[in-house]
């Protein structure tokens, strides 16, 4: 994908002058900075790039609000992580464990609001249309985790709850990242809605396919700790197929076992991702992610753009869906 | 204060109606509705809508910035007291300890979003003018309660950083939420900054007020728990001052009573109260409540508002000093 590189690059330069002005209080802004220099992959806001680019040569102007997303992004993850109580981001440590709880939530409350601040370069019409986008998200990816939440302690959700709350907590981001370089182009309100909807699409096939990878993925490359969601028992797209797909004594072993939390988890997670294949919930969710993908592209063709970035947002969507890692 | 049941009335009915809708998932927008249904004071809001009142007979449009400005101190409030592990919020249970932390961490958040939602309502260039001026707050109202909780583990915290930390903590809301009145009222910069730093003159002589209570306030009236700051070693205005002004022995035993946690602090808070007010540092503290609320009333002066209006903001500041409770 040699033509995220220039995004990628401009993103990152932004972003590193943005976290090299020294600020006070100390604690308050270095888990700000540790986190972002975490890195990541970064695709949400070389999104907001990208299609401020596509859609009308803004990909300078646009770089405020990739950075809002990306900022946004990072806040959920240091609290997320606290919930979550996960130990490691990217392979290194979540913010609460490098310092402590309070510090966690406290620097992801001043990063929510320099998100917002971040629009303040923007004319106050631009300014209303992207803080109205980035707040509806916000409070989107908030019920998204609390749905997230709920559904740990509940033995009844349906693969339909599953999608909405993996809507809410990754995929509407995807969508507002894009839709916000859209606004920054100035596009029509059709265009708009529709690469929303083309992000949208397609985050959901991104978290189905992390929600795969965290079973099935590669734990050198993964950076997170692969299995984690079998450990916590998190009711995913792979564990509601296979309870529904499985013969009634598979079905009793996996209800079983995502009712305990072992010290030692690895014969539990060795049978659970025997059941996820064998129950053909494994293959179920590869089918899933591709039903996604292919939504995502049909409502690109709708999107008046030139048959070029066309071509180049469903190569990005067809890369996301099949990295291993 | 009858002048200000009027307004309180208007924000109460409009606040109620918010929260009259229910929203899912519950356990997101229940701790919301909990803890704005605590009711308290109330200050902040009334203070925009009766300056949107004086400054242009504007109080029904600043019903929003109202409440976001409500909204966002019950934000604080929620996760300031996770952070201070405080079991009571106005004589009830805190959201963390009613629910658990990581419902009030989540909810939270949504609040704080929702409160910038909350300027939706107005047209572009108020919607930029508020937002700015929310955002600025908010993140010093952060790094506020970052010096705040830095503070704790500090032994050398000199009177002029307690002073910065409390007018970022509390006295910069207090001066915002009056000149959200003025924008909202579109009243003339140099009207705006006046009252914002009338207000927030104003709030650093309500919070040392707040931490003198907290010493010597009526425990059946207060809300909180008196002694709480003694509890857990919070270096107030009272503290700081009494270790200067009191003899090296007192001196001694002040510090050493503020380095241990006994499990019983029932000694602990009588024989510091005893030094606060041997020392003078209770005395001090009045005077410099006494210090703040006339430089409030100095800047008041040079507002061009009718007298009448005048003496009402005055008499509001006098009244919010004389509290014993």
């Amino acid at each position: 994908m040699d033509f995220l590189i220039p995004y990628s690059t401009l993103l990152n330069s932004h972003l590193e002058k943005k976290l090299a002005s020294k600020k006070e209080p100390t604690q308050l802004y270095e888990p700000i900075n540790y986190i972002v220099r975490l890195g990541g992959k970064r695709l949400r806001p070389i999104l907001t790039l990208m299609i401020a680019d596509f859609f009308g040569d803004k990909k300078e102007e646009a770089i405020n609000a990739a950075m809002a997303v990306e900022l946004f992004h990072n806040f959920s993850l240091i609290h997320d992580d606290i919930m979550d109580d996960a130990p490691l981001r990217r392979g290194k440590e979540t913010v609460h464990e490098k310092w402590d709880t309070n510090t966690g939530i406290l620097s992801g409350d001043a990063m929510l609001i320099l998100a917002y601040q971040l629009f303040e370069e923007y004319d106050a019409t631009l300014f209303q249309q992207l803080a109205k986008l980035f707040s509806k998200t916000a409070l989107e990816v908030c019920e998204g985790q609390q749905y997230d939440v709920d559904f740990e302690t509940r033995d009844d959700v349906t693969i339909l709850e599953y999608i909405k709350m993996i809507d809410c907590k990754t995929a509407v981001l995807i969508g507002a990242a894009m839709k916000m370089g859209a606004i920054v182009a100035e596009a029509s309100e059709s265009c708009q809605e529709n690469i929303y909807e083309f992000g949208r699409n397609l985050g959901i096939a991104f978290q189905l396919q992390d929600d795969y990878l965290d079973a099935f993925g590669d734990p050198e490359t993964f950076g997170k700790q692969v299995g984690g969601d079998i450990i916590t028992n998190k009711k995913t797209f792979l564990y509601l197929t296979a309870l529904q797909k499985s013969e009634q004594e598979e079905s009793e072993t996996l209800s079983h076992l995502f009712s305990i939390a072992p010290k030692d988890p690895t014969d539990k997670i060795t049978t659970v991702k025997e059941i996820f294949k064998s129950s053909g919930a494994a293959e179920a969710t590869v089918h899933e992610i591709e039903k996604y993908t292919r939504k995502a592209n049909e409502v690109l063709n709708k999107v008046e753009i030139s048959l070029e970035n066309k071509t180049k947002l469903q190569e990005f969507g067809a890369w996301l869906m099949q990295r291993t890692v």
